[in-house]
């Protein structure tokens, strides 16, 4: 147990013993309701109500296309044993790329995207910045799954960051179907935060982004909030993208169909929630996972 | 190589080399289209176009749930140790229990349904007897994935089955949803028969029942079959069931959701169709795998 009073008057406090709890969100969803931008009220409400917003065509398919291209020009060029370059479990073959956006002036583009940028500057109610981006691959066949977890849990824990005023959107670069591991999500599942059982061992990211152990919820805690949300999975073509709060719970599963999953994923973090010590003690993570401007 | 011109000669050999083959199909899938049954003719076209038929509620939901309540208990009763039960890749934790007619009469009484074995009739165009009963049990969070394979080959390989001229059914104990792990099936592709890579190792069913690794289709060839026809997986409510070809390409994903998947699984062969000497040269697999009458 931590020895800090601080720590302990943290309302997102997580990993300090052996009991887990369904603490609930402190935060507002929707940081000025008044704020200004591309989603009309029923979109907002339905983010607030959901913890995410499902895009048909966030970008054109030409777009997808090509990004997916340049995707894969970087697999195939990037050594795999850079830091910011993951592998799966038991192979070499590439799970994710970090920081797309310092690399590649297409994926650089996107991230600044007003069209993109502005969604989530209108949620979070303020400026924004680019806290992580990321390409990830799910091969067809063998592209493994992703356990259940909040983003923020880990973002809080092992890199700092405040409050739960960050969005992520996850664009689809090839099809998402329900046969090649969609994302899932767990509706309603923002407005809960679960404290994880156990501490984060030393350079835990070397481990957790292959496959992760701590900061991982208690099956009890999930089939609570699946049975107070449902489990989703929106599905779409090349193009399409969905945006869920830092602290919406989801997953994917393993991708036993033929066809590949590959998405772009970004994460947009408020200037007024900019990082801070991590929260559970240890050093904060690579600035690939987590920019400190 | 073989060096036994039979099993040269045999229009399914598999298992025989390095090479990979997609033969067509030499049977018929209605063995007598003029057979009567519980079917009517367009669902009998629909079975032989797709390689399989969903059914919305084979049996009532109460004798779905006193089924799974017998599951259960033969789960929570039966020493994993068992010849016919059979545990999870890495864990004791039971996947799979064999022959569960033999062992309950609650089984037994579905496999001697004449609501169910006339269908079986009815495509098989003859008397059938049961091949072989299951219960497939995939716990929440943890139950692991089933890849692609044709029942028949390994029926075939392995248990001296000379013809497809067997039907499988699943039948829905529990829900049967998007997100724990459905029966994915690969509509048309019981017109193709895939020959596969290997050899077959001695008492491989003591290590495939819990992660099949010979007699499975290579890659080129699923991602050809899946473009001819389609990924596919029929979802139901505990009762509901889906018929399949023995020679259609089926898998199944993990099962990440909270929800467990248990469905019994039924296999009819005809009686014009008796088991011999397995095609592949390997002693016959024990009677709890594959009845021999």
């Amino acid at each position: 147990m931590p020895a800090d009073n601080a720590l302990l008057a943290d309302p997102y406090s997580s990993r300090i013993g052996t009991q887990w709890e369904i603490a609930p969100r402190r935060d507002p969803v929707l940081w000025d309701p008044e704020a200004q931008g591309p989603l009309n009220p029923n979109q907002l409400e339905t983010f607030e109500s959901w913890g995410y917003f499902p895009f048909p065509k966030l970008i054109s398919s030409d777009r997808a296309k090509s990004l997916l291209a340049e995707a894969t020009h970087l697999q195939e060029s990037l050594p795999p044993d850079l830091d910011h370059v993951i592998s799966e479990p038991s192979s070499r073959e590439i799970r994710s790329i970090f920081r797309v956006h310092q690399d590649n002036e297409a994926f650089a583009d996107v991230c600044r995207d007003d069209s993109i940028v502005s969604i989530a500057r209108q949620i979070l109610g303020s400026e924004v910045y680019l806290h992580q981006s990321r390409i990830n691959f799910k091969p067809g066949f063998q592209g493994k799954e992703f356990f259940w977890h909040s983003d923020f849990e880990t973002w809080h824990v092992e890199d700092g960051m405040p409050r739960m005023r960050a969005v992520s959107i996850s664009i689809s670069l090839t099809a998402n179907t329900a046969y090649n591991g969609p994302l899932m999500l767990v509706r309603g599942s923002h407005q809960s935060y679960v404290r994880c059982v156990g501490e984060t061992p030393d350079e835990h990211f070397r481990s957790s982004l292959k496959k992760q152990e701590f900061g991982v919820p208690n099956r009890e805690a999930l089939s609570l909030l699946a049975e107070q949300g449902e489990i989703v999975a929106p599905t779409g073509a090349p193009g399409s993208a969905v945006m869920f709060d830092c602290n919406t719970m989801h997953a994917s599963a393993s991708n036993l169909s033929p066809y590949p999953r590959t998405n772009l994923f970004l994460v947009f973090n408020s200037v007024e929630n900019e990082l801070r010590t991590p929260f559970g003690g240890t050093p904060p993570r690579p600035r690939f996972l987590s920019y400190r401007p």
